[in-house]
């Protein structure tokens, strides 16, 4: 706070008085390093009108912070925090079970939930918030997308006025980093393992580099912004494992670089979406993306492309978008209704391609690989070849005018019966 | 719409069924571009909820459009529609004066005001929220900074947790359509003209290229952001009219390209604000930011750095604020209230700065220039003198380690002494 102070007394109405309500009674569900950071931020900045009362955890002893209020009860029975008389639950445990079960039945007994959970609301948000309304609870998800990046917020509160047509978005912090050190040349196991020892991969990677969690928040973003429900597993996403340092190096060489993005798109009436690593323009917004970050770009028909980034994970900023959903909550800010319908993943993108192949090197492949993409329309853009590779494992790329992707399969499921490649043709897709 | 809807009917509820009143009844102040971008959007979006009963503008006769519905009541008496049995006004005409009048006598009416007008909100925001709170209505005015892009909805519901501490933006897309037009060759007076013709610039340009608009901006963003009530006044801007071509040949020898940069940062418990043209890093997001665009980064304590950019002026960008602004009204939405105090700009910015100097040469002069720095204990960073300049009127620039604004102005008073300058030497900002 500046020191010029004149009277903060009476600029500074509590929640409280604001609303001429008491404080509101939180519990938090898991005290690991969101949980914690939460509380953190609510005792630190002091925030009148949001009251913690309750934690529960697993095994809550070894969770019993000397610096929280003695005033919380710590508890590791969620039924008993549930009967209780707190007014929201936080729920920070994340997975469709049993974190599912407790926020049913929070929302059952007329409580609010704020969640960071985006496999839950991804695959059961809908009938959440059709819950939460018969209730009269409310349903809060911000962190459960990009964090502390105010996107869903914004959606809700800035954009409900446009048509978001299009979507881009960087929305896994954890692909984020092994990618962009890939780019500076390091190699995907030893990236890994950094990632998994800084704590941000799991021991077993797979939802993250998967793209089992961007999907989720692809599809939360999907309904808020394009306002169609899809089913999660219908976007079929490509894991960024099949990658190897020779991508980047080609990538580079394309004046791009190689990111998880995650995208959906309005196509004639239907919607297409996907979520896979994509070469990006190293001068696009996307390619400044770097480390933990996040970033998600809409594309209205009315304001254009509107870019949100920053970090997307972590024990604070994803707190910071918790405590903001209480206070929201708090002040009686509800959510703005954005109608959705559902919808099939039914469209097909038409963009450009990379293409890498990996050849015991003969004469006639090329011609071979050019004809089968002539015979289904595909137009190529360039063909490179980088020398100093041994012709028994030669890596080569050929980038694609944009093509329908079934197409391109068609064309690549051709050429995979070719008896020269060592391994099936890696295709990505490149943003433009 | 996609094609594949299975239950449209029972997946959109209408607002008007769904907060159980009747649709919102809106009177448009001002129909120009932007008022009459929010008709298109309301009427092509179907906003079920919103209805628009008037519209006011001087001679309003020649506004009439036919693609209005006829039920509209078209009006120049502003009294008349203010007493009518409107809902909201949307004020979309700026100044402080007459639509000062119109917003406080809407307010007072116990109409909710959505508005756009930063300068309005820049010196009156605080008292004008304050009476719509006892009048029971509600001031939005999320179309006043950053036109399209949800800054201030994103401030409100998304990083209210957050404690921001530092701010940067480009808040006027005019001076960054002329600044950037200028890192590609284009003088000043060239490029303001094609502004002028393209309608981005004013007659009169002093609003925009003064840094008197994006001062507004900045003052709204400090109270929402840093949570401190500044006088405007008090922020003293830089012009961007003393830039010429050399500035951007230089900056671009120092890797940098210069914007118009509104910033504001707490410095040891004060606050420091100002506005005006900066060296930028060439690879820094500010630099990506051309043409109108506009972008804002806010640090925060917890969060981090979160950047905001898109589109922030243009008649269909700030009109999806407004609708949006309109939307959260009719759905109960209710803001934020972000407790905020008053302050005074205390405080300087303790930052690298880039001074360039016009001179007639002679012996002497860097070591005149360079002594004059060194009493005020200013370190010297670079000299930069690029050839093919004639020695009667030779440009060369000094820029200098991170120093208080008030030493280096001490020293460019001694400096301004020399009698080989031929103009006073240019100081800018560098953004770090």
């Amino acid at each position: 706070m500046p020191s010029q102070v004149k009277s903060p007394a009476s600029e500074k109405p509590s929640a409280a008085e604001s609303n001429g309500r008491p404080p509101l009674r939180i519990a938090l569900f898991g005290f690991g390093t969101v949980g914690s950071s939460v509380a953190r931020i609510l005792l630190e900045s002091n925030s009148e009108g949001l009251e913690i009362t309750h934690v529960y955890n697993r095994k809550v002893a070894r969770k019993k912070a000397d610096w929280v209020p003695s005033s919380v009860v710590w508890s590791e029975d969620w039924e008993e925090v549930v009967a209780s008389d707190v007014d929201v639950i936080v729920e920070l445990v994340g997975g469709l079970d049993p974190a599912g079960t407790w926020v049913r039945r929070a929302i059952e007994a007329g409580k609010s939930v704020v969640t960071a959970n985006k496999k839950l609301i991804a695959y059961h948000g809908v009938e959440l918030e059709r819950l939460a309304a018969q209730r009269g609870g409310h349903l809060k998800y911000g962190a459960a997308v990009a964090g502390g990046i105010p996107v869903i917020p914004g959606l809700e509160q800035g954009l409900a006025g446009d048509h978001i047509r299009r979507m881009e978005g960087i929305l896994n912090g954890t692909c984020n980093f092994i990618l962009s050190k890939m780019e500076a040349g390091a190699e995907y196991a030893v990236v890994l393992a950094e990632a998994q020892a800084k704590g941000y991969a799991e021991a077993d990677p797979t939802e993250d580099v998967g793209g089992f969690d961007a999907r989720s928040k692809l599809a939360i973003l999907m309904r808020l912004a394009m306002r169609v429900v899809v089913d999660p597993d219908e976007i079929v996403p490509q894991p960024i494992t099949s990658l190897s340092a020779v991508d980047f190096s080609y990538a580079r060489d394309l004046n791009c670089t190689i990111r998880q993005v995650s995208r959906a798109e309005e196509v004639g009436g239907e919607v297409a979406a996907t979520v896979g690593p994509m070469l990006v323009d190293r001068n696009s917004p996307m390619a400044w993306s770097r480390g933990t970050e996040n970033m998600v770009i809409l594309n209205g028909r009315y304001g254009g492309d509107v870019v949100f980034s920053g970090h997307g994970a972590g024990g604070h900023p994803t707190a910071v978008a918790v405590v903001s959903d209480l206070l929201a909550l708090a002040h009686g800010s509800r959510r703005v209704p954005i109608p959705s319908v559902p919808a099939k993943i039914g469209a097909e993108f038409e963009v450009p391609h990379y293409i890498r192949f990996l050849v015991t090197d003969r004469p006639g492949i090329v011609a071979e690989i050019t004809a089968a993409l002539a015979r289904e329309q595909i137009n190529i853009r360039a063909i490179v070849q980088k020398a100093g590779y041994p012709a028994e494992s030669l890596p080569f790329v050929v980038t694609v005018e944009p093509c329908k992707s079934s197409a391109l399969q068609r064309a690549l499921a051709e050429i995979g019966k070719m008896n020269c490649l060592l391994q099936p043709p890696l295709d990505l897709q490149i943003l433009e």
